[in-house]
This record gives structure tokens, sequence and C-alpha cells, in this order.
């Protein structure tokens, strides 16, 4: 059996006056050598209650929704074959249509807003808000300042109430997202839904759906509907399959009505390339890499293609308005971020920046949630500045992520190259962190790079919170280390990010079962163990005989450097 | 065939006055599809000559010692089998004698100092300077003078004429040692040998043979006259092999006839853990992970079973003139650095490091070239003290750190967690970076993590010299994201640092030939391609007709915003 599954289990954190509970992720560590009990370890937990896929999973925050009164259950759109596109139509069908339950989707009261952000402005704490501080272990006015504030969101739309509640902002422990989604090249609804578990399973804190092939609509449905995350789309995408992949013949009301679409399914956060302006786009041409964003180079073809102002911007009061009816968060695209380092922190990036930063402010008016994007490929000596200008310029709307990677040259490894640049983006501020896998650059990921990129992606994330003095963030690091110190194998893998791997690691060497507990490892064998001997060192400075010993040492030393530091040792010229 | 056989070849710079060439990989490119040729691009090639492994690789520096004529060959100590460890002992054969040809060893003459640090505070131009200078492109007086400051060395045994010279310090591109080596529980020689040609193939600048199991001495000998670059040892390894294991045993004598025995096959530099004061020991009692170190707790153990003071420190002018005789570097040990993130910076860190830092300027004293050896686990906010301290105390000489590692929670990814702090701590002056590989804290590494830690710790440095803006180290990055926009796949992962596995992920979705050279890749398929958009924004900006576009377009956005910037759209509210 393996070592997850015998250690690790759910258990759950209780606000018993309101009737939340929160699940976490409980594991069961074995006794030290010395007799002392190692409390079970609780972490974070991502991977939602599980269930059928076909079913979807259940609707823990329906009530809270329904209670506040505020909202109401409507017809929506009716089912439209072309959202799935052309094949779909064609053939009178998706080729896997949702079998679960439909719901009806809800929506504010006709002039009610109904974003966490409102609520927090007005003073009041949702239940939301008391999940979100269990689950942080943090005050629950942190959570409600914060986000009247606009430095944190919770991403939750009315119609995604399978989701568990959860924070971004910088004041909260470093979030991740990943990636799933098919393409017309490649990969079936079926795969999606699996990467969503996976990806939930390893800790993604968030997950994007970014679709661009057959089946759009359904595949989202399925997604929604198993997803203990909030979800986050990029509707341009969609759109575009509507016009035949033409970006020319975008209209903003082809546009709404594909947000509209997506905020009935229950989309809890959108990418929106508001910011990518038609006299940006000049700003580009003499680049490296151009623009590398697909919503960025979709706008800008069109904006070109019309000579006129991007439609995101200038119907962005439209977009407030429908959002704060669902309480969908923005995620205000970087369109115009660099694709290569040549092109970092350049005129078109940070202009691009200016009018986010605008936008930021103007869905605030709405009380619309707000998280802002960013690059992209940055050399290392550049990344702060990106996070230090974004919180200036955006009043600490919270920044989410791509990477940065710090170096152009490694396809097959951009989970490192950009896990680096993460690492250092987070440490300064950034709220949320949008995984690369090993694909990057090169083809879709498969299940196995989707674990790889959230597992690189937990630890930038995590070694931020430490670099941040996050409160208990160390709290993993030393159990683990003690478990390590201690020969406790089994320990140090439940207690790893990814114990599979570790365990799987350790037995390539030393399989049999003894050397799960031997007091040495593979690498050094029993004599050369640094840790056993210097377990030695510790039993004999542990007791009070030699406590006494290391006072004695320590006076000496001070004593003899005090002395003017010279030693008479086997030489008399050594010299401290 | 494979990208990489097709497009990398060994190429020479030329340094035709003083009969020297540097073999350099030659990568062939393709033309832009505008007809644009695109030049080969030469990169630093660490693979050397190859060759039969039975027999060693070609010595091409041994004519310059010669020629020096302040060296001798003598005789040398006598084959022990003893050397090889009590297995060897027992069958009177180490397992695989050494089959190539033996040489006799070579010293200075009497009174003589043979180190480049020593010529160069003469003011000798050696042929290895200029063979560095030309190696990394720069002027061999930078070269000269930060050797004779100690602020670089070229770790270069008068035994190891195979080696190609190569320079370490932070004025130079930042450089990776791989660690390879049997160990009791695991290994063989062939497969030590294979580890080290498949290490410099991928870029290991340097190799240190840690072998702690039997027939040490044989391993390193079929190392040594493999190896196209220097290696290192952590020689106390073998010493303590010599007492069958038991530490307390040791003695100066043991150590010394092991130091002067790696000294005659070739060592190029050897980590001496002459910091572990017995003063020092106490101060790790209180640690979650006490000394991880294996050369710092076999001292550590020795100081505290007799009580005396590391022999390493006592006798270390004696090891200054043991190494001034061959040219043999220092790499002087952490044995007290920290094995958790806790653990770092702490008190018995910093004091090793003071000794560490007397100790440099006592071998400079012998005009013997000196590295420092650094952590180990910190988190990322306690990066950059390290190496600032180190290189403010040691007067800038190289550091030579491992990772660090910046969470302790990641076992089976800690190349991951150990390269976000090789970044950061090269970044500001690291010189080398030890590899970390996915099975550290694990198991031995294979040839797979041997590669693996090799590319990791490559995007580490390269990304460091990227952000120290390191003259030239920036156009790899450009020459592959040219190639990368302009969709010339064959040239991306020619330019990669692993051209196979960016192959392999990319054939992977799309494995036919043609896609090679398709304007589109499998993550968004032909219609949503940004790179297609942005090209055609090019296409569009780029010739003489749009230029003036440009500039009218920009001409425009300036009187806009200097206007007081409010603009009348679809939405008369817009402003900017």
């Amino acid at each position: 059996m393996r070592t997850r599954e015998m250690t690790h289990s759910v258990a759950y954190l209780h606000d018993d006056e309101n009737d939340i509970r929160v699940p976490v992720t409980r594991i069961a560590l074995t006794n030290s050598p010395n007799g002392e009990e190692n409390a079970p370890f609780d972490t974070y937990r991502t991977e939602g209650p599980g269930g059928d896929p076909v079913r979807g999973i259940s609707r823990e925050r329906e009530a809270w929704i329904r209670e506040r009164g505020d909202t109401e259950e409507y017809d929506g759109r009716p089912r439209n074959l072309q959202d799935d596109g052309r094949s779909a139509a064609r053939r009178g069908a998706a080729s896997a249509e949702w079998q679960g339950e439909t719901f009806r989707p809800r929506r504010s009261l006709d002039g009610r807003t109904v974003t966490q952000m409102h609520y927090a402005r007005q003073g009041i704490i949702t239940q939301e808000m008391r999940y979100v501080a269990l689950r942080e272990g943090c005050d629950v006015e942190l959570v409600r300042s914060e986000l009247a504030a606009g430095r944190a969101i919770i991403p939750l739309n009315v119609n995604h109430p399978e989701a568990e509640p959860m924070i971004i902002g910088k004041a909260f422990l470093v979030k991740i997202n990943a990636n799933i989604g098919n393409s017309a090249v490649t990969s079936s609804i079926a795969e999606e839904v699996d990467k969503l578990s996976w990806a939930t399973t390893w800790g993604a804190d968030t997950v994007m759906d970014l679709s661009t092939g057959d089946d759009i609509h359904t595949t989202r449905e399925w997604i929604v509907r198993n997803s203990p995350v909030p979800i986050g789309t990029v509707p341009i995408y969609q759109a575009l399959e509507k016009v035949d992949g033409e970006a020319h013949r975008l209209t903003w009301e082809i546009f709404r009505d594909t947000v509209i679409e997506q905020c009935e399914q229950g989309v809890d956060y959108m990418t929106i390339h508001a910011g990518v302006l038609l006299r940006y786009v000049p700003l580009t041409a003499e680049r490296v890499t151009g623009i590398v964003s697909r919503g960025g180079s979709i706008m800008a073809g069109w904006c070109l293609a019309h000579h006129q102002e991007n439609f995101l911007y200038t119907h962005f009061d439209e977009l407030c308005e429908i959002f704060a009816r669902y309480d969908v968060s923005f995620s205000l695209g970087d369109g115009l971020r660099p694709g290569s380092t040549a092109d970092a922190n350049d005129e078109a990036q940070f202009a691009e920046l200016d009018t986010l930063a605008e936008l930021t402010h103007r869905a605030w008016e709405y009380d619309v949630q707000v998280m802002v994007e960013g690059p992209g490929h940055v050399p290392l000596h550049l990344v702060r500045e990106n996070v230090e200008r974004q919180q200036e310029l955006c009043s600490g709307a919270p920044f989410y992520t791509l990477g940065p990677l710090v170096t152009d040259v490694a396809p097959g490894y951009d989970h490192i190259t950009s896990a680096i640049g993460a690492t250092e983006i987070a440490r300064y501020g950034t709220a949320m962190l949008c995984y690369v896998t090993p694909k990057e650059h090169l083809g879709l990921p498969n299940r196995d790079d989707v674990k790889t990129g959230v597992i690189t992606y937990k630890i930038a994330a995590h070694a931020a919170d430490l670099a941040k003095g996050h409160p208990g963030a160390h709290e993993r690091d030393d159990a683990l280390s003690k478990a390590r110190f201690e020969f406790r194998w089994r320990d140090q893998f439940a207690l790893s990010l990814d114990p599979d791997t570790a365990e799987d690691f350790h037995d390539e060497t030393l399989p049999a079962e003894p050397a799960k507990t031997a007091h040495f490892c593979s690498m050094c064998g029993p004599k050369f163990c640094s840790m056993r001997i210097s377990q030695d060192i510790r039993d004999r400075f542990g007791n009070a005989e030699e406590q006494e010993a290391i006072v004695e040492m320590r006076r000496k030393s001070e004593e003899f450097v005090a002395s003017g530091a010279t030693v008479y040792l086997d030489e008399p010229r050594v010299r401290v």
C-alpha cells in the first residue's frame, strides 16, 4: 500500500456557530525514535468531495446564496448547438452531452449587486468570508477588509455552488492556477475532466478551461459541474469559434452573449483583454516576439482590421454590469505581455498595464472583483518591478502572473524556468501563479504534465509564502525536516508535496520494506550517514550533563575571541 | 534523424599566435521565412574530445606544463590495494582495474609554486589563461587580474592534463558542477564513467567524484583519465574508508597520504572541511537537522571523540604546501551548512564561514587557489545575505553553493526547489552552482537524473548570467525567441538546452514531419495562433508605408494624452 493511501485522510475544520466546515488533508505521523508523539499534520485541501463525474459534485454553497434573498432563478439562454462549434451544429449534438442534472441559472434581482466585494463594502460578513477565514486560519475581518479594499477576491459565481470558497490576495496564502482545455488538434471531454480532478488532487486552487476546439460549451459544463475550485475562462476563445475563427467578424454582441452564456454556466472569473488598445498595437511591431497572448493578438487583429478601439474597452462598463449580477470576477488579461526576455518591461507592456489600472478602478465602481494578469518572459532582475508597479498602479488589486520565465532557452523545462520567476514575483506580492507545464511552447499538457506543473507551482507558491514569513508557512517544512532527521521515511514521504514520487525514488535504490525505517539511506550507506553522526552529537549534548559542557565551551570560545584570538594548537601560527 | 545530430557540430575558436584552439558547439540554423540568413550559433562546450573510455582522452595540456620547466616527474606512492578499500585488498584487485596507460605523477620542483594564482601574481600570462579568455570571450588581462586577486580560480592539477582550462569567478559565466560517484550500496565504475560523459555532454563545467564505496581509487582513475573538465573530490571520504568507516580512528597522517594519492592522480580541487571547529559543534545541537554534511559530521565526530581541534584546521598550512606543488585548489567545505530552512543563516553556519574566510586568506599566502562552499537549505529571503556575507568576508573568493533549496517540502523535486535558490544566489555573485538532482534526499542519481540535474542547473546559471547582464548572455535567448516567432521549429529545438526533449515533446502531439515547419502548433491550432496573428501585424507595420502609419498613430496617441486624455469612443464616459 502506498504511503499516501496509508497516511492521508480528510478531516474538517469547524465553525459550529455558523454551520461551516472546511475540509483539510490530515497527514498521520508516527512517533519519534525517542517516543515523542508527532501530532497529525493538517494541510490546505483543494481536492473537493469527489464523486461520479457523470453527475457532478454536491452543491454545498447553494443554500447560502438562496438565503441571502438577493438572487432569482430564470430561464437563461436556450441551448444552442452553435455554442459547441460547427461540428456539433452539423452533428446535432456535442460529442458527449452533459448527462447530469441541469439547473436553471441564477442572477441578482434587478438592480442588486451580489459580489463579495459589495457585501464586504457594506460591512456584511458572508458565509463565504467565514469559510475562507477558517481555511486560511485568519481573522474574518482581515478577509472582509481586504475584499472591501479590492486587495483580495473570492471568485465565486452564484451559478457555481459546487465550488469551495477560496481567496486570492497577497495577505493570504499564494495560490496557483492550472490551465486545462482541449484544442482543435487534440484531446476529449473525458480527458479534460480527468485533468481537472488530477490538478485539484495535487493542489490547484483554481482551474482555467482554455478550450478552443469543438464542444466548448459542453466541455465547460462537465468541468464546472465537477469542479470544487473556481473556474476561469477566456471567453474570446469561444466567441472566435462562433465566427469561424475570423477575428475581424467578432462583434460586441457576439462577445456579450458568450459572456452571459458562461455566466449562466457558472464560470467564476473571466480573462478580458480590454487593455489592448488600438494605439498600443504598433508598439509591438519591433519586438522580438510581437504579441504572444492569443486573446491579445485576436483583439489586436480586430482593432487593426476595423481601425477602431477594442470593443472590450469601449463596452467595459456593460461587462461590469453583467459581472455584478453573477459575481463573476475580472481577470484583466495582459494581451501585450512579453513573449521573450528581450521584450520584457517594454513600452507596450507597461502601456497596457496603465490601462488595466484604469479598468481596475472602473470595475470597483461597480463593486466587481478584479485581479490583473501579468507576464510572461522576464529576466530575473526585471521581475520585481512588474509586481511593484502593478501593485502601485492598481491600488493593490491581486496580481495573477504566468511564471514569468526567466530565460527562453529551455523549452521542455519551462515549468522550471518559470517557477524561478514565479517564486520571485510571488515573494514581492503576486497573489496567484498560473502554472506552466513542461509542454509549454511545445504541445498540450497531458495528465503527467498537469501534475508536474501543479507540484512545481506548489513549490513556488510555498517558497514565496516562506519568504514572506506567512504565518505558519514554515510548519510543514519543519515537520518534514524533523522526520528526515529522525529517519522517519514514511513521514517524510507523507509530508512531501508529492508522496508518490518521493516514495518511488526512494524505493528505486532501496526497495525493501525495512529500508523505510533504516537509519541511513542509499546516498551514503550506513557508515557515512551524517544524519546518524549528528544524531549522536545531539544525544551527547542533549542531556543535562552535556548541556553544561555546551555552556562551558561557549564561554571558553567567547573568552578566547575576547582575548585577541590567537590559539596554540598543534601549530603556533594558527590565527582565528 | 534527431535535430541535435543534424544541427550540432564541433568548431574551434583560434588564438593562432599562441597555438590555442577552444572547441565550441556550433548550431546550424536555417533562414528566416523572409529569406534572411541566420548565422550559425556558437556556444560554450564542455563535452571534450571523447574517445574510448578504456584508454582515456588526449592529454592536450601536457606540453604547456612541461614547457614551463618548473615541474618534475617522480615515482609517486606505490599502488596500494588498501586505497580501493577492504574488498579490493581481500580480492587482491579492484573490481575493474584501470586499463589505459599509467603516467608517472608530476609535482613542482622543490621550492617552486606552480599554481595559476602564483603565475598571475607574478604578472605571467599562461596558456591556460589565454585559453579561458578565448573561451569566455574576454580580455586575458581580466583573467589574470581576477586570478591574482583570488576572485577567480582555474582548477587544474598538473596531473590532469586531459582537462580543458576553465575559470570559476563572478566576472565570468556562472558554472555548474555535477556530482557522481558510487556508494557502498550501489553502482559500478562503468556507470560512473558513463555519468561523467553524460554530465559533460549536457554542460557540466566540473564533476565531483563523491564515491564512498569500494574501488574508490580505481573509480577515480577512470574518471580523471576520461574527464575533459576539472574533477573535485572530498578526500575525507576515502580516508574514512581506510579506517573502516570509524571516524575516531582518522589521523592527519592517513588524511595527508590520501590527499597526496589524489594529487598524484590529478584531482583538481578538493573539499576540505577545515572550518568545523570543536567549539562550533555544540552550536548545532539544537538545530532541527543538526549537521547534514557528511564531511562536516565526520570531522565533528572526530573532534568530539578526541576533544581536540579539527586536524584539517591545525594542519591547514601543510595542506597549502602540498596543494601548491600540484596546483590543487581548495574548495573550503561548509560542514555546518543548514540541512533545513529552519536552520538557515544560524550561528553555527556563520561561525564556520568566519573560519573559512580566515583559511581563504591563509591559502592565498601560499598562492593556493581557493573557492568557498555554501548552503544548503535557505528560504528565499535569506539567500542573498549568504553570498554577500561570503564575498565580503572572503574578499571576493569564488562562492560555490549547493542550491540552496528554498523549501524542504518537495523531496523528488529538489532540483527545482534548489534551482530557485541557485538562480538567486548566482545573481548576486555566486560563481559556481553544485547541481541537485531529483533524487536528492532519496537515492543516488541515475543517468536520467544526472541529465535533469545538469539541464536544471544550466537554466539557473544562464538565468543568473542574464540577470547579471553578462555580456552576450542574452544572445541565445534572442536567437531562440526569433526562431520561435518565425516557426522555425528545428532551430528552436536546436538552440534549446536540451534539443532532444524539446523535439520529443513537440512530436508527442504533432509528430508528422510537416509539423516541424507548420506555422502553428498543437497548443492553439492554426486559427488561434497568436504568433501568426502578430506576424501579420509586423508584416503590416514592417513596410515603409505602414511605418508612416505607426509614426502617425504614435503622434496622435501623444497628442491625445497631452490634451487631457478624454476620448469619445462608443461611450462618452471612457477615460484614459
